[in-house]
């Protein structure tokens, strides 16, 4: 078998992606475990640093001959863009071919160079290079959903050190967002407002800006008032907008600020700490709708997932967002 | 501020439990994980090898005098009993206090007894204290679900070696398990059956039991279908049984034989791994219903959970179940 897979665990009705060309014995996971960490630190034989792969973009700093983003196809991707996205009944089960896309966005030549520590022009040529893979992975009609992300740090589950994003593109829209629309929604149906706007509003004028971390003409970055974990932030346009992909070149060259600003902040107070951040966009056919709005959220590991959450999905957060945000402001 | 708060994330309806008692400032916490690595192994200052606190209730071993199970409140509760779980209103947001209970359950007196090493008549004795304190926490009328889980290593959680679970009562219903109940409804109001009971149908009958890693009279253990990670194990009744509480005698001999059956054969061919499990029973109320199920669902910690997992809910696994299933079989 060639071909990924995604089934469908039926009592939850969530999508589960099985990646065969990352497949390895069980039996392997313990001694995988200890070559990721090696290869973390070594770049001598960094595959991002001299890259063997056919690159699919290339983007230039405008005051520089010398590459900064180059995007490939993941060595082992989760999702590849083969067949059709069709399910097929397995007695009960529902499973589908593992059809979507699966890239790397390598942010800079220099191994070891920091996003957080990017300078402005670097942060918007790694934004403008998100961007345009966005487009282009929505432009394949099978695509429903481009998630970009970042593992930053061996707990956030990166296994190279160089720096680096990652964007898949799914056939399939995750349970999970169809919640958070279906929240959204209600809330639009009852109140006629977009429950993000509500929150961006609330955040600045309500609550005097208590859990603001940053702000600028077009984005505010805040920790939310429900945030998962300790010193999470969003980064969000103030404006409505539902999609990622409508992003316009003043708010590029905005969200790049804040979030180097952000990314910085953490860098320096948290000691480096691992983390993710996801640009949570919404799925095709949703793009236009007035009560979903994408925003970035950067989610610190600094603590671990543990039962409890792992069953109900609540967190339990050691700290709180208003000391948070007190601090990521001192 | 003496009291825990639990606080609603409006966008997905998700409650997050703020848990002060367990409260360090942000620039703790890089300090903090160095602490908790140094506790883990350490048995002089094992809270669990010398109880301090009241303990709610202890279990004995029929052929011996000495204690092997004992009951305490955790010294760092996500929730307490006080109060009452009352909404309010915070400008647009919903908090309320964060009521509940947290106990540990210390599994041996000893301090390096794996309890997948332990003799059958030990786990015997482990289950039996998890479905007293069940029944205890729900006989409180404000506690909506009572969760048990055991966090293994400290990739699963854990800061203590010593063997032990813990015991979870809220006083909300997780958004999660509310979707779970949904999807479960939808299948019984479509089929008639429940789900839970459909599966173990199909893995026993039709699909001739290939993911089938464990049977008894009265439970199945399998590899599921849609497994999230590599090696994840569901232990579930073979007859319907919504909730927890209502295990009968010989079920609960036939569930601890299969749990310590499965976990043997985990620590072995997974070299003693670290790993979460977890009793998902079902809320108060749903307790009588005929189309949720509990079950006991195993998930070894070999993968880290990254971004597009946090984003979207999706796993991505790099194993496929039936690969698992013969591995734990062989």
């Amino acid at each position: 078998m060639n071909e990924g897979e995604i089934r469908l665990n039926q009592t939850t009705q969530e999508w589960v992606i099985y990646a065969p060309l990352r497949r390895f014995r069980p039996e392997d996971f313990q001694a995988q475990t200890n070559i990721e960490a090696t290869v973390i630190d070594n770049n001598h034989n960094c595959p991002f640093c001299a890259v063997s792969e056919e690159i699919i973009l290339e983007m230039h700093r405008k005051s520089s001959d010398s590459w900064q983003t180059r995007v490939v196809l993941n060595k082992y991707p989760a999702l590849i863009p083969l067949g059709k996205p069709k399910r097929k009944t397995e007695g009960m089960y529902l499973t589908m071919p593992g059809y979507g896309s699966h890239e790397v966005i390598i942010e800079h030549p220099q191994h070891d160079r920091h996003l957080a520590l990017m300078d402005l022009e670097e942060v918007e040529t790694t934004i403008e290079t998100y961007h345009q893979r966005y487009l282009a992975l929505m432009a394949d009609a099978n695509n429903l959903l481009v998630i970009i992300f970042r593992n930053y740090g061996k707990k956030a589950g990166a296994s190279l050190k160089h720096p680096h994003s990652q964007i898949i593109a799914t056939s399939v829209v995750p349970q999970r967002r169809r919640w958070q629309e279906e929240a959204a929604q209600r809330y639009f149906d009852r109140l006629g407002e977009c429950v993000y706007c509500d929150i961006i509003k609330h955040e600045l004028e309500t609550c005097s800006g208590r859990r603001i971390v940053g702000e600028n003409e077009t984005f505010i970055a805040f920790v939310p008032y429900a945030a998962e974990v300790p010193c999470e932030v969003w980064i969000i346009p103030k404006l409505h907008q539902a999609d990622f992909g409508s992003i316009t070149p003043k708010e590029k060259k905005d969200f790049a600020s804040l979030l180097k600003d952000i990314l910085s902040r953490m860098y320096y107070k948290l000691n480096n700490p691992d983390y993710n951040y996801v640009i949570n966009t919404n799925a095709r056919y949703k793009a236009e709708e007035p009560q979903v709005h994408w925003y970035c959220q950067i989610l610190p590991r600094l603590t671990t997932t543990a039962g409890f959450e792992l069953a109900t999905g609540m967190s339990i957060n050691p700290s709180l967002p208003e000391i948070d945000a007190d601090f990521l402001n001192s």
